[in-house]
């Protein structure tokens, strides 16, 4: 496996005065008056291009090098030096650059050197990935998702693979897509003129899985410590720069464990995706705090240092009560809190909150119910600047409060036999958390728009580019 | 984070004579004359269980110790001892026994320790995790996805997520799942009669995707080295043990490769999967050896140390012909190969062969045409013992060819215009292949049933358990 590439030549990891061979995309090229064309050349390996140097004396000088133009793939071969220049620490002097691929009507072509705006550069979303923006964000994107798989491996988590489609709703999380290999053209009919989904591929109505959780559990109680990460739906028709149809989500689950480990488990599981993110990619950090976010490196650096602070729900809506504060949304025990009043919270503590023990009329039927019998044992993980960044809860592992609780939602108890199965088998408290990691990439990086963050941005109208 | 899981205990780096205290589930439970139980008790850390040596002094022995069965949770407190019995290293002399969770009625516990069939355990698929088997599974696919994503990483590659939802079908690879929001029993209409996609989620008919590779493209086109681990699905109501509907592909993309760096990384990424797997899983490829298929270990092992055969699929045809064997389905140049032919194939030359360069007409359009004009630059990887574990190619990057490509297999370019840019714009040589992972868990498990190396068994009639 060749090894060469810009980001190893940049990075000093190959010897200088060797003649070696770089390929990728030219980003810019500038002409010198004494006798010298400037590439910029990228293969996305990193964030920086590599200077090459092509003096006029290259055979294809006129005909073909100073032809190229933004977009161009080419294969350089020379000799790599240090740089006289300013801007970068090492360059190539070319004995020879070989054009690989050239751009059809340069002047038209989509993502050339000029400013574009996000919303543009979605419509040529096949075309993003070789912008600075994109091309930084893919790395940042990949290096979360290292880091995450990292942590979980270091800490004696397996990784479980739930399904993506299922028969179950999860706690009615939301709009959900319908999955279905019924001709839709031609729908079979029961004999009382219903459709008839004994004939769909699972014998039953399918969905998109909103969460991995429920499933998850199963493995959690036969192997302790294991996490998701895998695609999640939504079908709301909510394109906000906060929502996305389809998004990847990180949700681990934890045996022998109370909401105080679960807390636990989050604040060290962010702060070790935030600290590898800083170490690993601080080209990439650089480029967003220049151009997009200027406090991102900052809010990443205080937030692994800072210590987490852990309040009831009862004592934050205390706090928001006598803030003072005119909030546009009521605050009063038993309403869920809002982006505004989460907002207020982290910026009066000045650190990430945990907000733990929420009223358990307006949370799931599977958390875990409190000695007070008003409350349940979730928690929401509040960031600085961003609000919301990680909901948990410890899971309800006694059958007769679950019964309850499904009852009390009007939830089908049959629907969920295989659950209340766990409970009645070697049923231990256990916990877990769900990490949007289209969210926390936005939270790295200080992009606006989520559709920025994930790798294909969908709408209604737009599936695929 | 509590580090101190059996596995830990088993490996030794727990000092002795220490009071620790272990949560996890009995397997078995043995009662001595002389006065002491003795627990297998399982976290699912690692395969073995620790033992936990119960004294008939403890307050708890006859109330609770002696009634203990398998699958009930205890959290064992007490010194950790050098074992002198057989089969374990290390054990617990415990000062205490908590049940945490007891088993409802025992003599029905459906996994209990008897040996059960797989295909009845697949009926209470949300219990297999905790049985030594699905354990194994499970660990094992772990550690070959950790091993993807190490090899990827090292070696400077980028996880890309492609889309789940998807307009575009790919390469026709087969059935396909619908997805939608439409009302199903309430379909809007246009005026000609027909269903209206444009009501749907996306505006168009979407569907589960069958592959990444066509999206991913787009970043390998900008980052060099990418690759997708991601669920797919196939709609085909072929439920053989080879088949799955839901299962995770892996599919490296390189760009400025042909098919020669294909087959190199193909053989580079395969051994490194299995060497790793048979360093860090020792004990669960122990078990699948003993009880599963006891050529595992030589198998992965031969394996690692082979270096691939590369054969063109002519000279396959030639071999195959000459060979003297009677087959099933016919050989001839123009036909794909067959299981048996592949078979045939990789027992012949006793080690993974690369079989490169397929007749164009059976193969997908977006695959290189050769200079011959009657091939493809193809290849499916054969693994000794199960035939195709690969399947790559180098990419059409010209489009002119793409074009007349996708004319001859009539399929729509406007479709594809966004695939067709591409090849306008600094188009490379770039190739990829595709690996099933279930089909990788199979082959280095040896389980007999791929529905029984994917976390969550799916067939007709049964969505989730």
């Amino acid at each position: 496996m060749s090894a060469l590439s810009v980001a190893s030549v940049l990075a000093g990891r190959i010897p200088l005065d060797e003649v070696v061979t770089l390929k990728g995309w030219v980003r810019t090229r500038r002409d010198s008056k004494a006798g010298f064309s400037f590439l910029a050349v990228s293969d996305g390996s990193c964030f920086d291009n590599v200077q090459i140097v092509a003096p006029n004396t290259l055979a294809n000088y006129t005909t073909e090098v100073l032809q190229l133009t933004t977009g161009c793939a080419v294969a350089c071969t020379g000799k790599l030096v240090r740089s006289q220049g300013k801007g970068q620490a090492i360059e190539m002097q070319a004995d020879a650059v070989e054009v690989i691929g050239w751009v059809e009507h340069p002047d038209t072509y989509p993502v050339s050197p000029k400013q574009h705006t996000f919303e543009y550069l979605r419509e040529v979303a096949h075309l993003r990935p070789r912008t600075n923006t994109f091309g930084a964000v893919t790395r940042v994107r990949h290096a979360l998702a290292m880091a995450a798989h990292q942590f979980f491996h270091d800490n004696g988590f397996f990784w479980i693979h739930t399904p993506i489609v299922t028969a179950s709703d999860a706690e009615g999380a939301g709009a959900m897509f319908r999955v279905s290999t019924l001709d839709i053209a031609n729908l079979p009919k029961t004999g009382d003129g219903r459709i008839d989904f004994s004939k769909d591929f699972f014998g039953k109505p399918t969905f998109l899985t909103v969460s991995g959780q429920l499933n998850v559990e199963t493995y959690c109680l036969a192997l302790s410590k294991v996490y998701t990460f895998g695609p999640t739906f939504r079908a709301e028709q909510s394109f906000t720069p906060r929502h996305l149809a389809e998004f990847w989500m990180i949700e681990p689950e934890i045996a022998f464990a109370d909401l105080s480990a679960d807390a636990d488990l989050a604040e060290a599981f962010l702060k070790h995706l935030f600290r590898s993110l800083l170490d690993s990619r601080q080209d990439d950090m650089k480029f967003f705090a220049e151009r997009i976010d200027k406090d991102c490196i900052t809010r990443l650096e205080k937030f692994v240092e800072s210590s987490f602070e852990r309040i009831t729900y009862t004592d934050a809506v205390k706090l928001l009560e006598q803030s003072g504060r005119k909030f546009e949304f009521p605050v009063k025990w038993g309403l869920d809190l809002q982006a505004e009043h989460e907002r207020y919270i982290t910026e009066h503590i000045g650190r990430p909150v945990v907000v733990m023990n929420y009223p358990k009329d307006i949370k799931a039927f599977y958390m875990r119910l409190n000695d007070d019998e008003k409350t349940v044992a979730a928690m929401d993980v509040l960031a600085p600047g961003i609000g919301e960044i990680i909901g948990g809860s410890q899971r309800e592992d006694r059958l007769d409060v679950l019964d309850q609780r499904l009852d009390a939602q009007h939830l089908d108890k049959n629907a969920y036999s295989w659950y209340r199965d766990l409970r009645r088998y070697g049923s231990v408290p256990h916990a877990g958390f769900g990490l949007g990691f289209e969210r926390t990439i936005q939270y790295a990086t200080g992009m606006a728009n989520i559709r920025d963050v994930i790798p294909f941005p969908r709408s209604p109208g737009n599936a695929d580019f």
